[in-house]
């Protein structure tokens, strides 16, 4: 399986963060064509105690690289992706993976 | 479901770093008790084409706060530990959270 992976460095007002991140963003990400998975982590903690580098990471999970490519030049993900840099461009990184899992 | 996220950057000689990671990490990785679900992502890309900030991540998932708990201080989650640091204890960081999927 092929991601996007959003990554967001903790935001300045958390609530207001949530509140978007959840309600106007997690559904037009939901629209992207051929989106297989979507797992949103929120960070709880470190393990040595220290305040995470990150708040939240987005694994946006898709069949292969057809769909990816086809995904990321959507109208959908282009509109996802406005959405984003509006409410978090200056908190957001990106990664494109690929990922095994085992039980 | 809660998760120990290991974020590896790019190590300087990847061969090596594969070598380790496959035939000897993560074989202890699979012996944590209570693992109920590894995922290794390897980073190929980022969407505008510039060079990943991470080399690949590991999430390592658990039932419930007892389980990790429980597997975070097991002698093996810390022959494991031992283990990281030793081949990648430069260029690891650590990460705890919560994830919620989707289909």
């Amino acid at each position: 399986m092929i991601k996007l992976i959003a990554m967001y460095r903790p935001p300045s007002d958390p609530a207001a963060f949530d509140e978007h991140y959840d309600s106007i963003h997690t559904p037009l990400v939901r629209k992207i064509p051929g989106l297989k998975k979507l797992e949103v982590t929120r960070m709880v903690g470190t393990p040595d105690r220290k305040a995470p580098a990150y708040y939240l990471m987005a694994q946006m999970y898709f069949e292969n690289n057809d769909a990816f490519k086809a995904a990321m030049t959507s109208p959908e993900n282009k509109a996802a992706g406005k959405d984003l840099m509006g409410f978090a461009g200056d908190i957001a990184e990106f990664l494109i993976g690929e990922s095994e899992e085992d039980g």
